[in-house]
This record gives structure tokens, sequence and C-alpha cells, in this order.
């Protein structure tokens, strides 16, 4: 079942100690909706400035990405522009031009209404709200949100997190949005907050999800996805959207919503993101095959699993 | 089979944000003996000073450690002061008192030599080297190093490294020692230097081991196993000498010597080092059961398992 994408779309400029690129194609929507487009069709709402051309709308049609909710203002599409040389764990910016994407207020083509499924990425916890407020078929909605809001619009936040169902975070975002150094701790604060799952990236370590009481099944005992070591970071940038994309295109893609859908979803962001880290910008994600993701799948499964 | 634990006993005072204890019994063969204890016959080799008792003693003896090992010296027993107030993931040293452990030279009994297993702790590579020579019917060696002997005793170290055939050390001493950021990267430098196989620990991430190419079977895929998330970390001390007693043990408890078996000893690593640190000091490890070691195995398991 198809799914819609809210976030941002964005030129990056990126040295890592693998080399360097300036202005590709990136931003949040643009990776989680690649990442996605391998399990199900997506549509993406995002908007962009007079210097986003035919070809870098062909990057997401030729995956299938529906794009008539891209708007097109006024002005230059948003640019980031960072750097891995001391830490590949952790991007230094460099620049943030805001640019079109400072005013963005995500329009949901009508033709999208229909959607069950909705990842609402990192913008202003109100405008998140809006979007999922409006879409009343939705089934699922997933979020993510940064440090900037967490501090900055705390409140809006707070009443976003009611609204989503299963909020992706990373470990300092999660302990700072409960104000708690302990995980588990961290994560029933939040959970108690809104949503029915949480799930908190580890970076190079995997990612966790932890559930609510009851939500999606029995129990609540959280389960733990691995990443795959990789050799060669080539370039971190897009990991988590594009573990999002992973995460979230393979629960469209199924019937049921209960938690071995949930757990498999999470093997399938660890998947997804380890291949983006490959290659600079979208690069690995625009040229896999279902095959390719599927046998990593297998991988990230022998890593953990004992006969 | 039996395994030898080469290592520290000491008295450690320790606060977190739980509470605090002081001059209860510690040290990195403590721990890695009394986790061991739960798989297999352990013997240790350490030294103390006048003021272990009859009663610490007891400690190890009721879990049927054998205990001739143990020297006593002239002085005062290895003190170590540490608190977790600030951050529950790292330790920061408030003392530090060597007094007899300064002058310590591991004396291996005679009714030891047999052992076909023996994990070298964390003391100074020749010692550790000296040990490994000395008994010449051991199958399979440990060892555990730290900063202090990768900065101040590189040449010793990488002599001992070739002895060893499963070095155990955490994420920052893989990539101090490789002198290389990225871990799976670092891992392959660190084999290069000598083991077998490299246990990496990531703390509450699990671990993750290391092989090198057809050493314990075919080819050279990692393995990973996770750790539980812990909401009361009472007191980290020694989780990461459990963590070496609950691998080292399951593996000195098993007939054949393979990946599978490895794999499966890396999960109960992690659950010994889960049981530490639920209690101060080794109060956890002193008074477990297989049983609830093995039902904590199966939850380790469904934390990463798909069906």
């Amino acid at each position: 079942m198809s799914i819609v994408a809210v976030g941002s779309v964005a030129f990056d400029s990126i040295a890592t100690p693998f080399g360097r690129v300036d202005d590709v194609l990136g931003g949040s929507a643009t990776f989680f909706s690649l990442a996605a487009s391998y399990f199900t069709q997506v549509r993406i709402v995002a908007v962009v400035g007079d210097d986003f051309t035919a070809e870098h709308e062909y990057v997401l049609k030729k995956r299938g990405v529906d794009t008539r909710g891209i708007e097109r203002a006024k002005g230059k599409t948003f640019r980031w522009g960072g750097q891995y040389l001391d830490n590949p764990n952790e991007a230094k910016t460099n620049f943030t031009e805001l640019n079109v994407f400072e005013k963005f207020q995500p329009q949901i083509p009508v033709e999208y209404m229909d959607s069950k499924f909705l990842f609402l990425g990192n913008i202003h916890p109100s405008l998140q709200a809006a979007v999922k407020l409006e879409m009343d078929k939705v089934r699922l909605t997933g979020g993510d949100t940064m440090n900037f809001w967490i501090n900055g619009t705390r409140a809006e936040l707070l009443d976003t997190l009611k609204l989503i169902n299963v909020l992706l975070i990373n470990d300092a975002e999660a302990k700072m949005l409960a104000g708690e150094h302990n995980l588990p701790r961290a994560a029933n604060k939040v959970l108690a907050m809104g949503p029915q799952a949480l799930v908190i990236k580890h970076g190079e370590y995997g990612a966790t999800i932890f559930f609510r009481e009851g939500a999606f099944g029995l129990g609540s005992h959280p389960f733990r996805a691995p990443a795959l070591p990789i050799e060669e970071v080539k370039d971190p940038t897009g990991a988590g959207d594009s573990f999002a994309g992973g995460f979230m295109g393979y629960i469209a893609s199924q019937e049921e919503l209960n938690r071995e859908v949930l757990k498999r979803a999470l093997f399938y962001g660890g998947v997804m993101g380890s291949f983006a880290v490959e290659r600079f910008g979208t690069e690995r994600l625009q040229n896999l095959t279902r095959e390719e993701i599927d046998a990593r799948f297998q991988v990230f499964r022998e890593l953990t699993h004992l006969e």
C-alpha cells in the first residue's frame, strides 16, 4: 500500500575521508523515498527551488516515486554542507541554507489522500501535526524529529507525539527528549508521550524497537536489529532517513500490522541504511534490486542468529 | 574442562546513582571466575594482601573456584575507587592503590598445569606471555588488555598477541590498538597481529566477534550478540570481566571448538555481563542458578531472532 513521505529535498556538499561531492541530490524525503521505493509505492511531499531540474526529478521517478507533491517555489533549493573527516560517526555541518525550505508548508495532493501510511520527516512539529490531521485515511504514521525541535518547540512536539504511531530517533535524541540517560527508561518515558512504538537508532550498532505494553501484540519486550559492520563507509549522510525508508516501506508492503512485521521492518531499515553509506549521496539507493536487498537481509539475519 | 583465570583481586569503592559501597570484593579475576563458575571448573591465579580474609575467599570457594593459586603477600590488597555519577557508561576513577598487585608475578600451581583453557586478564603483557608459555597443555587462550598497555608497552603486547587465540577488548581499545577508526577495518588489523578471533565489546550494544579467515570454521563473517537493555544498571563495574567469564566459561564447557560454540559463547558473555550490573560488586554473580542464566540466554536470543 502506498506511503506518503513528507520532508526535505536538498542539495548536499559532503566531504569524507573517501572524497568529496558538491550539490548532490539529498534531503530526508529523498533518501526516505528511494529506500522505501523498493518495497511499496511512495508519494513524496517536499519543496524545491528553480535549480531543481527534470533530471533531479527523474532520480525519483525512475524508482516509481510519485512526485506530484513536490512544490516548486521561487528561489533556491535547501542546501547543506558537511564533513565527516574527523569522526566518521558524526557530521560536522559546514553550512545550512534553508532557502525555499524555510517557508515550507506541506501541501498534500488530493491524489495522495487515500494513502494508508504516512511518514513525517524532520520538520516543525506543528507542520507534522497538520499533515497528519489532514490525512484521515492513514492507518500508521511514522515520524522523525531532532534536537532542534526537542529543545526549541517542545510543547508543539509533545502534541505531535500523540498523533505519531512509531517515532524513529537516535540515542541522543531519545535521551534528550526523555531527560534520562538510561536507554530503556528513556524509551518508556517517550512511549508515555504517545507513540505505540519507538525505534531508537544506534548508528553502527543497529537499532532497538520498544513497544508500549500491548501495542501491536502481547507484552512489552523490546527487539534489536544489528547493523552490519561495514569496512567502507564512503558517506554516512542519509543513513537514518534510509533506515526509516526501509522500515516504513516494508511495513507498508505488508497486509498485517503486528510485532513480527515490525521486527522484520527493523532489519530492513538496517539493510537500507547499510546500502546508503556505501556510496556518496543517494547513488547506491538509486541502483539496487530487491534481490540484493533480500540477500543482505539474510546476511543481517545470520549476523545474530544462532543455529 | 577447567580454565585458569589470571588477573586481579581487588577491593572496590564505588558510587553510582543507586548508592555507594566501600571495599567490596572485586577485581578482574574475581568477576571472571564467578561468571565462568556457572559453566566449568575455574582455577584462579591472583595476589592478595593481609586484609583478604577467609570470608572473602569463601565467596570464590562457594562457587567451586579453586583458590590454590591465590598468593598471599605482605601488605594490602589492590584497591580501586570509582564512580559513575555523571555517565553510567564510563567509570571515573577516584583512586588506584596497586599495593601487592604492583609486584604481582603469577605463579601457576602445579595442580593447575593440566588445564586446557586459560584466560589472561588485564596485566602486563610480558606476564601474560610468561604464563601462556609455561602452560603447555592449553588448547585455547583468551586475553584482555587495556589502553595503558596498548600505549605503554606496545612491543611486548604485540609479542603476547601472537600467543592469544581470542582477544577480548572494547571498541576504544580495538581502535587504539589498530590505529583505525572504522571498526571492521580495525578488527582486521588486530587479527593480523595474531589472534584467531577478536571479540569487541560494545557495552550496552552487545559485542561482535571477528574471525580470521578460516579460523574455527569457514569464511570470515563476523557475528554479533546483542545486549539486553537494562533499566536498572546499579553498578557497571566488572561487566566486561563478567562478559569474558561467561564467554570463556561456556567455551571451556564444550567438547567442540567451532564457530557455533563461539557464537553461543558470545551470547553467554552478554548474559553474564547483564547479571553483573544488576547489583553492586559481585553480589548478583554470587547467587545465580544455571536455570536463571539459560532463561536469560533465551531472552537475549529472542531479542534479535526473527521467526
